[in-house]
């Protein structure tokens, strides 16, 4: 008798997410199978206002991408975007490195309806690029300032506007960026007053905690 | 003259560890070669009354379903189950990610002789799934509470309940997770009273925890 | 000849940074002598519309007093408060042990106009404390949820509302709470969505994130 | 207008914490004054029926003994202790400085009406006293192992018998005992099945973990 | 103009070290392409008595069979081998899992003259086992002791016999065992007395430390 | 509708900052696509004087070598040389498995002008080499020192000659040199006066330290 | 028989450091007690021709003012000041918190001849107050930049000028600084090009790796 | 009734250790009360043939001096010792900061009857001290060789002679030593062979380790 524990397709999706805290339970991809991930998808799709998946992997990809999402990004794809609103955020970044968790915020932001601005190649080891962009952060709701390495870049963005600004360290770097804790740890302990910060890599996280915000 | 020194076929089986404990040695076939893991198996098969070979990987597979095993789970098989006892153990765990792991444990809690019902996605983002799942905790003897990520699963459901508690830390999660290490140190400092801990993704050794608990 | 290096007693006060970011520097009491530290209160006295300081050390108190400030808290004094926003935050700490970074958070809201409602003794041991709680979170603008040791608390709440939460974890605990680490890296990796996180022990950080918010 | 911020006397007591799970709500008093510490205790000794005060620092003793404790130990106290159960617990442990965390074990089962035995000086650099003492462990329903350093007493004895074994990793050692890293580390992974481990210095949270074993 | 950099061929070896340490240099092969590791040891081959090749990848190998080796394991080789002492080592092991880093040590004693014999599966779960192998450590002039997970079998070893004892903690594990730092920390921190370690997984340098014991 | 987020070519180049600090920014190519690796350099090749790509992969090697680079190494290319400059720098490392490490900083060095000269196989092990080859570093300006595994050669040479001292952390090794943080450490705690570090296998972070100080 | 092991005076001073390298040895007076540390300083000042005492605890301070030091600094002392050279340092600090760090650099760079100008306050949270303070690094031959929490002054700077920049982390801040780690890893993983980093608090040994750049 | 758990004067001594290991058991003072402490050394003076006290605290120092020691050291302590072997022991430190763990382990080799005889003041910056040292080592059975900071005298002295090196880290050292960790890491990652290594600050162990080895 084989035992087939891990083959069960009951899934209990928390449905009723949306009317608790305004956000869906998104499908976290990287650790299904194909099957496992298409099928919390079509769960999804039947039940939810928007869909969104996170962390696809190249396996998973062209069986998503069979699903017709709206928006594709790196990793990412979302269905049945909300309206839009009239919110605007502002997604700062260093370099191209960043892309695939830029993309899941952007997707993110996007899918709940609000409009994703890219502003990137801002890296504070040339700090007059980030002031120049200044007038681009002006009619944004809310920021969103990823960098890997050493992270710097929330800490002087912070310094120079009042907005509400979220920070996400990357993994992106080697050797004593260890992967995100350089950035992670320099986020947390910025001298610039109020920074709050999501997990590495966590395009999504930031995005839900801008929605926060912006739903109020 | 070749030197052939790790090809050594003795192995001493701790064949008396049944009798002392009233648990068989497992054979953990990760770090094994094909031949040494089907001769561990087989060695076993001899001489002990249940054989439970876990973290098989997909190499080894093929060659141990070929040993007839009873049950096959994502990385787990077990061969010679013991008779059915009384006892039943409630499962708990937040997502499908967790199955490698929570596979383990329950194939060790059947071959083992006890009943393992599986509770499945309860994760405390909505803590009213763990509240509306409570009736099917009050036939458990023992609870197995399998959490990546923050981890906060059996904290949440010590404070519910009065049965035993083992809780396992799973390496599913990236970034700040820390393959695990997040959920291990979390559970470890839970301000729940009362639950205990086992190494980051040891199934078998949560089954084997609690089956020390229900053969007294 | 005596080298006097460090106690030269100019201080370069950011005295246009409210004009920026609409929040004042505050000062940072812990690493500064006692004359240092009134130095710094009294020089952001003349030039600042409110002044907080944080950290402060029980030799510092008496001197800090005597320049009487509006709040005092355990570690926190405030001078020259805001006038009172339509702004009401929900700070909700587990236990009283976090008074201290409760106290910093609050005295900085209060300080920059806000109101600060404590909500206390909920921890996720005993949830339905919590759950019972929420209608108290309704008329808040935002959230500062404190929490030390397994630190869950934020992650239980966000699954029940959909304010903007700013998690606190401190270093209060022992063992392997690791002075907050623990409660840091499971605010980090929480599986609901939208958590963001400032670090061990910095309410003042967590009223500055809120600020940012509420200022918009 | 001086702020009372944290001086507030009102305690959110989780009073049915005993009908939900078997256990009282403890009182952790290494991070509370003497007044809250005794404010705390004292508000327990109303509403449940036994009250146990754990982590007590030499300034808050005289005060927490002036309240007539029946049980008190190195660093903690006990008051109601409820009727004794026919269950006995085996409180093994290396040497004489694991005495605070054996205390806070063994009060808090004596509180909770269980017998606790204490085995000592049972080091496995001596292996043979461990053996020796084998009987002693016979009429054990429960063994509780504390250790610090190398902390692999638990492993030894998992392998000897097959009762329920808790361990407590302690922060007794110096340099590369890492304050109870290590021990806790060993633990976790211990090569003989079926252990869990609770926090470091947690003789507490070892012997709730027994209760909720002893109360099924 | 192309910059052949990294190609040149000559290596500075330190053909005297024999003569001062009475040990001569090893080749590590895993940080050499193919023709760096077979130019070493061909370069070795002319200048020392005996030469060692050590953590020799899969791609590696076949070229470092072909200058044919007097001794071969799972990933390590050695030539030209010194003449037999009187000297003997035991070589302790937990399981088949750490064949490779006993290799290592093995050949390296070997290579150097003296015998070296395997004792294993002789974990501390069964303590007895190791006990019942006592004898056959009479005639060993030092032992090495080699582990992953806990790491506990050097501590207890160190317990029963007064010879010299090498530990060497191996990367052998998942999970808490956190490639070999448990272990690691574990050895450290032993209760038993003289245990002094190597780095993880390196069985050369166990044999090295051992040699120079016996070539007082 | 696809949503091309992370397909945009445009980088917004600090074309400006040679003349800020002398030095170009250089083309980290490990975390881009081939196409923006090679878009990165074809834009750099316009804009600046000099050209480095560093951390180059096996996939992207060959369209970077069809660019025509002036330099090759192991993984880092130049283009556009500046002319020679008088200085000279002594370029120190312990083995062959540091050639990438070495390669990067020579190749950058060279681009900017300077003449990069190899010392080789000086490891501490043998510290005669590393003293006969003294008159090698007379005619240098500055020192580059890399070293993995345990670190110590810049530690040793700073007891010896009085010039500037870089060092780099490299991540050969295994075990117990933690992926070069055990070099990075013992780097930063050296107790010969002068040693700075950069961070782990940054070559072209030392060559720049470096050119700072020629360019003086 | 008592055994005088630690009490014996004779202590071997490197006297012909200076000669090597162009730098004495200082005297770490930490760990050492009050007639270790003068006797250290007065067997130097025989020998040497300047004598720097760093980490001078409160206890050992009178006893060192005693002996006539030419400068005096948080916990650092100089003697016998070598001749003026036309050097000059800028040593730039966010804070008065580093004042100690910034004196043991200051003095350090007087007692070898050089001048060491301050330029204080210009934390990255305001970044114009570092630009604006940009003429005054002009003609300083090179830059001490000591920065504690996030550490990100030294990668801001390094981005503006073309100087050498040794960055030193302090272990000024509390909670997520990790007394010093995480500014400590921020300068190694700086985006900007060419910081070098001495080990955490360590002002001598920036100060000295500077006056290797300015003795060439 | 008053409970006194930890009051219970019995220690189950392991008087027979001596027969199995040729060691005796020492008493570690840290963790005891001087009651304690003093207990457990008048219990083994009765039934060992040596007894050796380690880190003594200031508050035990006078009650075990009054039990009329044979050796004192800084914080060790030593009775009834062994008769002569004709065995020496060199034992190497950097400076006079590491006495007490120096203390430790020649007060630990003098009361096994061993020679210890001290090489101090040969730190690697001045290589030269340490190379004209080495007729000091021609005698000695082997060498025990102490090291914080950077940790890297072992790894140098190990490249000249071929003797059994026992390295012990010392946690002496600031900042980024790390409390002993850099030089333990140093030590286990050493480029030269057969250095074997104990815990931080073990000097009790260390002359253990050395006595295995001598009494062969």
């Amino acid at each position: 008798m084989a035992f087939p524990m891990s083959t069960r397709p009951d899934l209990r999706l928390d449905v009723e997410r949306t009317g608790r805290i305004g956000m869906p339970e998104a499908v976290l991809c990287q650790f299904k199978t194909v099957d496992q991930a298409t099928g919390a998808v079509t769960g999804l799709l039947d039940t939810h206002d928007t869909v969104i998946a996170t962390r696809i992997t190249s396996e998973q990809s062209p069986k998503l991408e069979a699903l017709r999402p709206q928006l594709i990004g790196t990793s990412t794809m979302a269905w049945q975007l909300r309206p839009p609103t009239s919110k605007s955020v502002a997604l700062v970044s260093a370099g191209t490195s960043d892309a695939p968790v830029a993309d899941e915020a952007a997707i993110t932001l996007t899918a709940l309806g609000h409009q994703a601005r890219r502003i990137t190649d801002v890296g504070v080891a040339g700090v007059h690029r980030l002031q120049s962009a200044l007038p681009e952060f002006e009619h944004a709701d809310a920021v969103i300032a990823i960098a890997g390495m050493e992270g710097a870049l929330p800490t002087v963005l912070a310094g120079l506007i009042g907005k509400p600004i979220i920070a996400v360290p990357t993994s992106v770097g080697y050797g004593s960026s260890f992967e995100g804790v350089t950035a992670l740890l320099t986020m947390l302990s910025s001298c610039a007053p109020g920074i709050s910060v999501v997990g590495i890599d966590n395009g999504y996280g930031a995005a839900c905690a801008v929605h926060r915000i912006l739903q109020q």
